[in-house]
């Protein structure tokens, strides 16, 4: 773990309490969902000084502009001020749109960020990305501003449910596979302790050594490659593997409450994809791990309805693309992943038809 | 002039036409309002490569989260991606929001800056200050992000209406003020031709080695500023001499069509209250010198019926302050400025008194 901002601890909220003591903040404000101000905010309210709440919604359908706007306007009359500090309590949507709405805010305060979810603690908080969806484009609006300190506690997953705790899953994944092959047979070998977890979270709490073991190597595995790469011009997309079909599908669900995908559902299924996509280099057998694997954590997605061209536009509109052409990051093997690579609309419409047939 | 991003021309066709010869963006897209499309446009229009047009609505009351909504989706539309640069052809409002947008779009992609009004020229696309208005406070949204080039074209000027030409020289004058006592000499020297141009900016045609000077000489001041601090923790705030009463009264106007003010209106106000409010230290003779220019340059604003309280709440607002104390930006001497100077309310309500009183 190199980025020296990023703290693990047992407790947020004392780390929380030593940082806001050393500095001088003229208000602190915690951005919190109905969902943390429930279970997380009691866990770090008697740490910290006064401050102020700001409430939102929670969920990736209200990752908006509407709800910067909201975010903003409580802001401005609790009288934010340019040395206020932003506290953002939660998970991916939090961090991402907090992080956002704290970076633009009278042109930028600080912000901190308490990642409560999986997802949040391996990927979201880690690498500067913050920003919202527009037009049904995942983080389509946004920028590049590192926070200043995240805070992981692995302590908060105990709160989540069971499908978030698995959705977050997904990025772990993710990270083996792309950068460590070893790993990647560790994570094997414990899938039933992942699922017994997913089943039960509050578990977590009798597990939190191996917990903190995982979300450490996740989150070493994307700083490494952050670090050496910080603003996304080449290595960096490796960490878009499963995302180029995973987040046109998350969209395209988007509209559908009963469908709706989390997004480490979504990337869960776009690594099969992704990986299908992955078999000019990627061994046979190798792709059949990654798909095991998956098949046996997560749900069956039917994709049988979803219409092809509209799912072709919503890649069209993927950030990675350059002069209108579909870049993906693939798998050269278990542990190597590659960027930028071109793929025949056949092989991606065969990718989907293989996983229709497959999982019916 | 030190930034050597900022290049000035009399030709920003051509100085378009080499820069985008020599880099290798996949798209062009060109933010305007109709203003801008109908005069600026055609003036630098053979000298771009293929390019998409981006039109919005001119006016400060369209500096909104909307109109930002308008720019991003249009720019979505036509499938800009993250190789594409957005060229602002227009003033301050075009250059804030146009900035904002591409500094967020995907994340961020390059812009260059072709400020079209005096005020843009002289101040808003020099030092990287980018957003919008928010809940009627000015640029309350925003960030810091530097522009690929900012080309100023004084030829630009004769397409400006009278009201326009001198709203922005309220920046060159306040350049004068803060920074350069000998410039502010000459300034009150040429009142005549400023007048002249005025009543006729076509005139501006005629004297282009002038207007060039009085900009070189603005930008210049501006310039060094920024670059000795360029994220306003101090010595930049001199700028916003003239600009907490005036921003907070031009908010005040915004609401009613007829009593709008234009920014360069309510600073060139504000410039005179702040004066006053500095006569603490400023000389009487010298304040005087700067009311009568003021005065004769530019329209009396009907002060009278404008409710105390809603003022001083819109002050307690500005960016500068810091808990919860409205700090200014006021005149030491002619050509030098302080910042972080507290004022009593009481000293604020004389000053607008005496403006009503004299200008009645």
């Amino acid at each position: 773990m190199t980025l020296d901002y990023v703290l693990f601890t047992s407790s947020a909220g004392e780390i929380l309490h030593n940082f806001l003591s050393q500095r001088n903040y003229s208000h602190v404000g915690v951005l919190v969902d109905q969902h943390t101000l429930a279970h997380c905010y009691p866990r770090i309210q008697a740490f910290l000084p006064e401050h102020v709440l700001i409430e939102i919604q929670s969920g990736e359908e209200h990752k908006t502009l509407d709800t910067c706007a909201q975010i903003w306007s409580q802001m401005t009359d609790v009288r934010l001020d340019r040395k206020s500090i932003l506290l953002n309590l939660g998970g991916g949507v939090i961090g991402d749109m907090g992080g956002f709405c704290a970076a633009t805010y009278k042109r930028g305060i600080d912000f901190i960020q308490v990642p409560t979810t999986l997802l949040a603690q391996v990927d979201a908080s880690v690498g500067g990305k913050l920003g919202i969806d527009f037009k049904e484009l995942k983080n389509h609006i946004g920028l590049f501003r590192q926070p200043e300190r995240v805070i992981i506690d692995v302590n908060f997953l105990s709160t989540l449910s069971s499908r978030e705790l698995r959705s977050g899953l997904a990025e772990v994944i993710k990270h083996c596979l792309i950068a460590d092959a070893n790993a990647w047979q560790n994570l094997r070998q414990e899938i039933g302790f992942f699922k017994q977890c997913i089943a039960k979270p509050a578990l977590i709490q009798d597990h939190i050594a191996q917990w903190e073991y995982w979300v450490t190597h996740s989150v070493g595995v994307k700083a490494k490659v952050v670090e050496q790469d910080p603003s996304e011009k080449g290595l960096r997309k490796i960490l878009n593997f499963g995302h180029t079909l995973g987040h046109a599908l998350e969209s395209y669900f988007l509209g559908d409450p009963a469908a709706k995908l989390l997004h480490g559902e979504a990337i869960a299924l776009g690594m099969i994809l992704e990986s299908h996509l992955s078999l000019d280099k990627l061994l046979p057998e190798h792709f059949q791990e990654i798909e095991s694997f998956i098949e046996e954590v997560y749900e069956t997605v039917d994709l049988g309805s979803v219409p092809w061209e509209n799912i072709t536009q919503r890649m069209l509109q993927d950030k990675k693309n350059i002069m209108g052409q579909v870049r993906f990051s693939l798998l050269d093997a278990l542990g190597k992943a590659n960027f930028d690579q071109q793929v025949a609309e056949e092989k991606i419409k065969e990718a989907i038809e293989y996983y229709i047939r497959n999982h019916a």
